[in-house]
């Protein structure tokens, strides 16, 4: 009952062994690595859309376009990392193949220790350079295999406490990552209703104004059959006065302007105008 | 066999361990929050969709754009409760984790209690906290070990069932979510395709118009061909009377009218205009 | 094996439990409900569609925006109730818990029988209201343990099957669904690219009337420029006859013609115009 | 050990178990019939895709509306083949469910043989038509058993090797059609760019056209003016020559011309034409 | 214990078994060949992308078109590839069957040595090949049993690493493959997020365009209107001058140029034109 005892107080002294400091600090470094660029990414996007939005220009466009590039390859890496993590708290093989064999140097003082720490970049290249415990295990005696055991399971659920709360910190990550994914996409929605929107607009501009420039053509018929050179009563001088003038011309103008509102009105009453 | 009555008179009287109050507490809250939000979202959706369907305008974009934004944001956080959720209720030994250790209380009566109240917002984080089972009921005799198991099963049968509950009504609140994210969808393909649709009809108005317009400034021509100084019989005052006038401004009339009609009904012939 | 023998006679007698007759009954209410609204839906969908089709009307679109509405809420009941049965089918556990308690009680004679009937809208609710069949059996000797579980095994099989039939079923109606929406999402695209397609056609025949226009402008440039009032020979009634005029008016024509054959050449061969 | 060395020299003989046969027979029927439906919709897309390409015409965009539909209920339908195939692979209960009784009949002689051939089009249906191995094989001496497992885990692994044949065959298949259905997608975001350009090119051109229209309108001005019948010098016959024509014609033109070369200029830097 | 140190030597002196040499060429060459591709891909798409961002005719979108063919069916082979290597990685029998026979060998000296080199193309055709390894080592004595079920243990361990190395390439290769589709997604949205912005300056600049050619014709019915025969007093020679003549141009053009000031400055006021 010795080693276990000996474990207890060490336990209670909260001594991490020194494996787990270092997979903290490296699982400490990548995370806030990530998290600080993916803060810096959300912090540049947001005016960067926004500006977008108010002005579509060559120069906006491709500083969007570069932020989800970036997006996209921050996102990869925080996928990466986020899908290890996943990986090593289903698979709890792995996570006890993790923990170091500093228990079985204990029990036999025996040299076999072989503790690995995982690589964050590509971890599984590494998880499986310990040989099996179970094959090593055998060479103690049965006491110290239970021993062993016991306090195996314990170091593995520090572990597993240990990369939870990073896996929660990087799922984080990840969530306003997909987030700001998403925005960027609704804004790419935004901006393609929008730009379909005025141009609508500016067709419907278009059909006032040829509306209108129908109207006056018309009125230029008018002008121009009047100045024809073929001769009518109303051409002569001694016949008809100024204001046979002043009527064809009013008469025009006001004609004109009688079509131009039907025309517009129907318009209207078509829904093709506002 | 005494500890085990025991039990069942509790079990008669239906006084569930305190700790599984305290945790319906927060699911209830959790849930309800999340359940009302998702319906306060619902009620504005609905009418801000409606707005933008009869009138696009950059208010109308802007405020179903907010909508999409909290809706992005409301169905992250229910996926991630539902997600904790269905975790728990898919690993039958986290499950037996979080199920307090008041039975081998009751068996030792060791002051091992070490219940641990799963937090909602990462539970995951907690949900190891506690030590494990096996390794302290090896301190029990055979018999309470038994006993502690049969009681924990149906404590975690009780937990079960409490977890179901909520994780119906959070994957209840998911569906609506999702639904309305689908109707929002469904929305913007429509204002497309009704975008695209009025842009075909401002197009054919154009070509109506543009039509007019080519016939009337044909009828321009004519007259302004008759208004040239090239002195031919017919602007001789003399030989021509009014009546040609009059037969030169009607055959121009019909002549625009009748290419105005056959340029039309070549359009409707092409499938060009409706 | 007594016990044993009448159970295998029941089975002779193909008498199936209460409890799956009534579950059939349910499964089969359910699966012939989402059934028929599924083949409503598809015989109403395809007739909306083809009339979007060939004319886009607010009615239509209003009507298909309506269907797509429908078959997201038909879509996630079936997937729903799919969910369910397939959960049921790939975990054996939750399967031998729905097995009615029948044969704990032809060996004990004791009251524990508490058969639950699952509820098709959330069958989870009510799955795990039975007690442990482990923890009860063991009141009972070993002999009628084992009956217990041969022929709970046969029933779990029956029940398997039965689910399975109603998974098929089920399936079935989602994949038809999924077919239709697949069918709806096709005919947009569809849509879409047929109206691009018009609004090109449009266009085009915009550039061919704004082309003719632009000549007839130049045929009326023309026209004008022979009616300033500046004096040329050409003016003077004595020395130009009528032939001058129709030489004007004739090579005036001719020359638009040919502008207007070349320029839409030009486009032509520019791949403007079709 | 005689049941056990039968099976053996069976075994050397490779005559494979009827039911084996059976369904390879199935298999291959479903499998080639699915292959070669793949193929000639692979072989009729590819000219529709180029021909759609080439000349957008509701014809083709019928046609290939069509393929998009087989597309889909031929990939449905290979889909479900795989999955079953799949589902079968990875679970081996099932799987040992599906070996045919014959084990059984050598070690009883009993007439308890009920294998089931699966059926294609909804194996799930019946899989599970057969009796429980361990119930029925209480029966026999523990010796058999023994020879049955082995001989059964034999069979399991022929299945297992027949079945992973059909996977890679339908799994390949299944790879075909989801790269036609990339290449449709890839084919229309490929039009609707097109469609976008040509669209752009065609408003271009409408620009340069109304451009064009505009200087014309210009110089009708120009000519409407000296058109006017109030008196000037120039108009007096006696003061002005013909000259006095020819340079309004030609600084007419000459003006036109260099405001038409201006504004198309300044469209160009602007880069709306190219 | 002698077998058990003969391993020991042999894997001091790492001399692998011949198969994981084979294995570990084939998975290099597979692997090697897929990641040239994958990379002499990314090197012709982008400065294809570039050149279709700066200019879009139908030569570069085919270029971009084939450039996305074959990502699509590169990513297919590298990701069958990767899926198979995991396939393996998490399936721990399928693994442990592919560990050659050798050390059966060692402990019977019999000839049953039966291993398989998976092929990579299909290698779940021949994975299922040998024979199962519990039934043949039934053969032997239970101290070779022991000793072989750990060396076994430790060349799938083996296995394990070398087949983790390469899931780490190819994965890798597959994510710079989905990373490049995302970039042409990207670039596809940005070129038309870029082809509707152009379009609404075309569109602009026609309205622009347009509003002058309303207001030139407005011009030409002012010129045409004092064109016409209807006598004035302004016509008459003796009592007006040249200075009427200028007043009326000058009048017309400034009213005129007004006209479009204001048209424009409406059209700026209500967001029309930028």
């Amino acid at each position: 009952m010795n080693g276990k005892q000996a474990l207890e107080n060490r336990e209670g002294l909260k001594v991490p062994p020194f494996e787990f400091v270092a997979l903290e600090a490296c699982l400490e470094a990548a995370c806030s690595c990530l998290e600080i660029e993916a803060k810096t990414l959300e912090q540049e996007a947001h005016p960067a859309l926004d500006k977008l939005t108010s002005k579509i220009s060559t120069l906006n466009l491709e500083r969007v376009r570069q932020i989800k590039s970036r997006l996209v390859a921050i996102t990869g890496r925080v996928q990466k990392v986020r899908d290890e993590l996943e990986h090593l708290l289903d698979d709890d093989e792995d996570m006890a193949e993790m923990v170091p064999a500093e228990i079985s140097l204990d029990a036999n003082g025996s040299s076999t220790y072989e503790g690995d720490m995982p690589n964050i970049v590509n971890p599984r290249d590494h998880l499986f350079g310990a040989p099996n415990m179970l094959g090593r295990d055998s060479h103690g005696t049965h006491t110290s295999t239970i021993h062993s055991a016991v306090s195996k399971q314990l170091d593995v659920e520090e572990l597993e406490m240990l990369l939870e709360a990073y896996f929660v910190q990087i799922d984080g990550t990840l969530n306003k990552l997909s987030t700001l994914r998403e925005y960027v996409d609704d804004t790419e929605d935004y901006i393609n209703i929008m730009l379909d929107d005025k141009q609508n607009h500016l067709l419907q501009m278009g059909v006032v104004l040829t509306t209108a420039t129908l109207v006056v053509s018309a009125f230029v018929v008018m002008a121009g059959l009047f100045g024809m050179n073929i001769q009518i009563e109303l051409f002569e001088k001694d016949k008809t006065g100024p204001e046979a003038f002043f009527w064809t011309v009013g008469g025009g103008a006001t004609g004109s302007l009688f079509l131009y509102i039907i025309a517009i009105a129907w318009c209207k009453h078509k829904r093709l105008l506002e």
